[in-house]
């Protein structure tokens, strides 16, 4: 390189950058003796994982460890001598066990310092809940000499980010998954892009769909299973299926656009089968369809006691469109509140379409809403009959004019109950999705 | 030691083996670049490791390492250093980027040879489901020569139990849990339990308490967190906190007879805030207590939802004590269902003490249930004012004499919309459960 060539000169610096950043590797150290003991499942390093890709970061090992110093130490030693980023989780918390960042800042001989505005924030969080920090509290505002605080926005737990060595970066997490998460996202993600990780990124969009089985809908997107840029991948869960569509690109901005297409395409394909993407719900687009119509909805909910409504209002601003329901989980409920014919109750049984359509047009007449949905049926485990069997659900949709209809599932027994009911208020919110997107008389539910 | 103390000589060996086997540990390794970038969540690792814990086979460290054969066998060197048995999971099936057997073997300097009872195992699958072997198959029989196999009863990966030096024992696993499952319990655990093992197990108990902080909970029982067998350990999530105490014994009756005194000192020190154990829940527990005493539940849920009735729903068997409940998420609903006061709810708000108790009064007496319970609250993240702030939640409580109380919490904005629903339906149950325990008027609800 000669000094004149100046263009060239930057262009080999940022050769050499990209390349030492290239040699680089993140590893993850989960730290915890509930790990070791099974107690829990290691999502965090899932978590961390993902969005390592996602940055493009390189990652070669992860390692879990108990709430020992010795065994720590010996880990942070093999880390050190094979990456140069470190992501520890696990181990701030306030109790003699919770070890980590004392253990790291010992390995590297760096003093702790307590840092007051760390002991600030843990008194205020306390102070918000109308309680005084306690003594052991105290010890979470220890942080070794030099590094910077990751802030904890919802726990007591904060992290650090630090560099002990030239070239080697610490960031330490709590090990409760939402809290992590968050710091994660709101502190470690811009560090890292600003030190320049992140250029080349994988961008995924998970496509939702409710009504068809995983392999099914794999058929009908076969050939794009195949591509290599964006690739497209099934799964399955929960009486869900999605794909995930994954693009590598330099932004994010082209990695949409190399999304965009496929995602269009797909969902041709799947025409009512496919519902959302992302954080889109059965429930938020049930919501979405209502709000733009200025409709109103009520429920009238017995095998599900209630998880219809939740799953409604898990949605900020849901009050605009879902007015409230009846739990009639038992049948004087039925009758008392909803206004069900108690001889077609005993002739019909609880779980007959007869009484679906009885309780979704009762709760949608007595709450003066535009739809009213309801369901009954059999979650199981016991209960079941020959005729009757556990899984056996019927959906009732009572529209604007007062017309109704019913729908029979049979979601089988071996789904067990809590599937059965989580299955049950997904169908039931995905007829009335079908049926605000299509107003035509006589849909068909999809099969199961 | 003189030759004809015989006894004693026997105890000295037993002492000697123990001694040995004491020092042996496990190391988990998991083989998989799709556990590197995110796609599965380890599952793997949790079952083996509760498995460990189970026969009492120490375990320090877990290893998750690419399909990349020389990062592999830096993972193998450095866990013959610190472990003696070393357990793989992942990597063992028929594409080219399955290479565990064939490293490990490599790295032991040992050859592979091909088992004919392995091709004629893979054939036979294959035949039953009416197919016939790939080439790539083949590749599945080769086993490193010395090595015994372990079957895989229903896929076509075997696993290998192999001494390649005195003193190391290895064990491979396919990465897909069902089968390794199987092949763990069928194969692994009769052949540890002849090496000795399992004679001393660890078994841990889960005590759960509502209504104290995890650090407050720690300093009640700070000298219980010091013992070395059981061990007790805090772990704190979702408003809840829970204390593991596992003891390590000749069997499960054993270690039962040392973890209950323990549990009952912990239950008499932490007294109501203690709730149950294991899988019990606020709801199950409230569940009992009302099917003891022949009582029934209904529900008036604002901010929850229905998030309440589903708790308690999730028991199956709870329409003995629970018979249902209004979701008042409108105004209009809480006056027309329940029978609240339109002027109280302009005056007070629909989030006030009031609203609570003629909420609760309301659905008790509609549905004619002994007790009725309320939740009506600012879930967020949107909706607080300076005087009514995001978390603040009233729950009303009406008793078998319609007479009605109500409880004030602040849970805190930054607690997040879901958390502060989950943590409304819970103290809710808290309050009705310390309720049913105490049958005094005034009871106390625990801060948060």
């Amino acid at each position: 390189m000669q000094f004149g060539e100046s263009g060239k000169y930057l262009d080999n610096l940022k050769y050499w950058v990209s390349e030492i950043l290239n040699q680089m590797s993140a590893e993850i150290i989960c730290v915890g003796t509930e790990l070791l003991l099974g107690d829990i499942l290691n999502s965090n390093a899932q978590f961390i994982a993902q969005q390592l890709a996602q940055l493009g970061i390189p990652h070669y090992y992860q390692t879990v460890v108990g709430d020992n110093p010795e065994r720590l130490k010996q880990i942070i030693e093999i880390a050190i001598s094979r990456a140069q980023i470190l992501i520890f989780t696990g181990g701030l918390g306030p109790t003699p066990d919770d070890l980590t960042c004392e253990t790291i800042a010992d390995f590297f001989s760096v003093p702790l310092v307590e840092r007051p505005e760390i002991i600030e924030d843990i008194t205020q969080k306390f102070a918000q809940r109308g309680r005084v920090m306690t003594p052991s509290n105290r010890k979470q505002a220890l942080i070794p000499r030099g590094a910077e605080i990751l802030p904890n926005p919802t726990g007591t737990a904060p992290g650090i980010i630090w560099e002990p060595h030239p070239g080697i970066t610490i960031f330490t997490f709590p090990g409760i998954p939402s809290e992590m998460y968050q710091m994660w996202q709101e502190t470690a993600v811009p560090f890292l892009k600003n030190q320049g990780w992140g250029k080349e990124i994988i961008y995924s969009r998970s496509l939702k769909f409710w009504g068809i089985g995983e392999s099914a809908l794999a058929e009908k997107v076969a050939s794009y299973l195949k591509l290599p840029n964006p690739t497209v991948a099934p799964y399955a869960g929960k009486g869900e299926v999605r794909l995930r569509v994954s693009a590598k690109a330099t932004s994010q901005t082209a990695a949409e656009a190399l999304i965009a297409p496929i995602e269009k395409q797909i969902q041709e394909i799947a025409g009512l089968d496919y519902y959302g993407a992302n954080d889109d719900t059965l429930a938020s687009v049930v919501g979405q369809l209502l709000r733009a119509s200025q409709e109103t909805l009520s429920v009238a909910e017995s095998c599900t006691g209630g998880g219809l409504g939740q799953m409604l209002t898990e949605i900020s601003g849901s009050s605009d469109y879902f007015w409230g329901g009846v739990i009639s989980y038992d049948n004087s409920v039925k009758v008392g509140l909803l206004g069900v014919n108690a001889e077609d109750l005993n002739q019909f049984g609880a779980v007959s379409a007869t009484v679906a359509q009885q309780m979704a047009l009762g709760v949608k007449t007595r709450l003066a809403t535009t739809w009213g949905l309801s369901i009954t049926g059999i979650a199981g485990p016991t209960g079941g009959t020959d005729t009757k069997p556990v899984g056996l659900v019927y959906i009732g949709l009572a529209g604007p004019k007062d017309e109704v209809e019913s729908f029979e599932y049979r979601f089988g027994v071996m789904r067990g109950r809590a599937l059965i009911r989580h299955v049950s208020a997904n169908a039931a919110l995905d007829l009335l999705r079908r049926k605000l997107l299509t107003r035509i008389n006589g849909i068909q539910a999809p099969s199961f």
